[in-house]
């Protein structure tokens, strides 16, 4: 049992209907491993500033997560990010991108994180997701994110990652533009055919979507009038479901399924707060409650 | 039991992706009429023109549909629209409306139908619903719909209507438009504090969401590449909603949430196919069997 995750530690400042706030923490691999600390330990792979506040680093060590990974360099900046959204929070306008460290030498996986049983590659170059993940000796199960700018300007490399992993997460405008195809059941399929096994196309509010050879599930956003910021459900959501399946003997559909709900979970209390104000305070019972909401909201008798 | 529905019976001409087909029959209480009849005895009430097709009538007459509500006013002419639909068939563009005898006077409820005890007003001048909901004696379930003109240009008239019926079935914009709540499950509220006990919000391809004052039920729609034609989905989905309710002694928030699953399945049917090419081939074991694709789709264990 061991999950390792790569990609981005920053500092945000975001824009919302229902405030802003300036220089909190923020970055895919930051909502990722909070989320997913809420089921199994953590190994964060990922480089920062020595503009870094401690205090960030803290509240990451707080919870689960071996930080072991995490190198402060010298000389660098932070990764940056600002960005507003729109009154129905469905859109963001990214007001300042700040790539600094981001853009040089990337991380490397300590040794002791080379056992690592689950890997997920958050959102960056293809080609450094493959050379991440080659540091990793012999994972059971690995997983991307990518994002439009790969898709459009290298899609070979993004192909042959596609062909090492084991699945995919993305949303829905990602899984149109990899594909050409508009429904989404056949994005799915077209994205299998690249390479993995299963796909999960997040729809924001309205939920996720998981394609494997043989079915198609569907898992709706919890919904909730709480929202805040939605900066970070995605990552959450990944978080949530890699924690979960970290944690499973087998990754069978069923066990993807209800990994999709705890994903589903942990991405519905980020939203309620700014940064990771509200999903740094969740306990496991809050999990479990909701989980046993959510499938209240979603049974059929 | 006995299912009325007021609305349009219409001919159609639409253009999609997958197609294009002139002259067909359409119209809200046609597909309403045709996924009811899947559930239960449809009593039909809307007024057409002497240039409704008598294939079209025979057509309704072959499902379970009581057609002594259709009238066929002499000299009038048949209400008629044509739309095409964009590339990802969510969002249609109307080529040309004709009102026609919609325009005129409206039908009447016929004495026989009176009795009725589900009453379902599709959209229509919120003051003609009522008046329509009058002749009906003492039903013990009503819902209408609505739509952005009647929001816009009758509020007053609208909340009237509101405050007489025990639900209503929107699309997402319009529970927007009504409340001016972004957010869903506030839009939700807002409305069942204008009068409704339960409000169904459709969101097209991503489901349904069912709100009362105790509880928020979220219903996915049936994930499907067969999508040819959109037309009719809603109104379908109301359709079998409402039959399968017209077949319910109680009508709380258990069996509506079964009813949305009916619903959903009905509207699932309809989009295989132009028109009502798909829908009035559908059989009980269909009906059935999608039931359980769904289920099994979205179930959590």
């Amino acid at each position: 049992m061991s999950l390792l995750v790569t990609g981005t530690v920053g500092i945000d400042s975001v824009i919302t209907p229902h405030g802003r706030v300036t220089d909190v923490l923020g970055g895919s691999a930051t909502y990722f491993s909070m989320a997913a600390a809420l089921f199994t330990r953590v190994r964060l792979v990922a480089v920062v500033g020595d503009d870094f506040p401690a205090a960030f680093r803290d509240l990451l060590g707080s919870a689960d997560i071996d930080l072991a990974g995490l190198e402060t360099r010298a000389g660098a900046k932070t990764f940056r990010w600002k960005g507003e959204y729109s009154q129905d929070m469905n859109e963001r306008e990214t007001l300042e991108l700040q790539l600094n460290v981001v853009n040089d030498t990337p991380p490397k996986v300590p040794g002791a994180f080379a056992d690592s049983d689950v890997v997920f590659l958050a959102n960056t170059h293809p080609g450094l997701q493959r050379e991440l993940l080659k540091q990793v000796k012999s994972p059971r199960l690995t997983v991307c994110d990518t994002m439009d700018c790969w898709i459009e300007n290298e899609p070979a490399e993004l192909r042959r990652t596609l062909g090492v992993v084991d699945g995919i997460v993305l949303n829905d405008g990602e899984a149109r533009l990899l594909t050409k195809q508009m429904n989404l059941v056949a994005a799915g399929e077209a994205i299998l055919s690249m390479g993995p096994r299963f796909v999960v196309i997040k729809k924001g509010e309205h939920g996720a979507m998981l394609v494997t050879a043989d079915s198609v599930s569907v898992i709706p956003a919890f919904a909730t009038k709480d929202v805040c910021d939605p900066t970070g459900a995605g990552d959450s959501f990944a978080g949530g479901m890699l924690g979960y399946l970290d944690r499973c003997e087998v990754h069978d559909t069923a066990a993807l399924r209800r990994a999709l709900v705890r994903g589903t979970v942990a991405a519905s209390f980020t939203i309620e707060g700014f940064s990771l104000d509200r999903l740094r305070r969740v306990t496991a019972g809050d999990v479990d409650a909701r989980v046993r909401d959510l499938v209240a909201m979603v049974r059929i008798e």
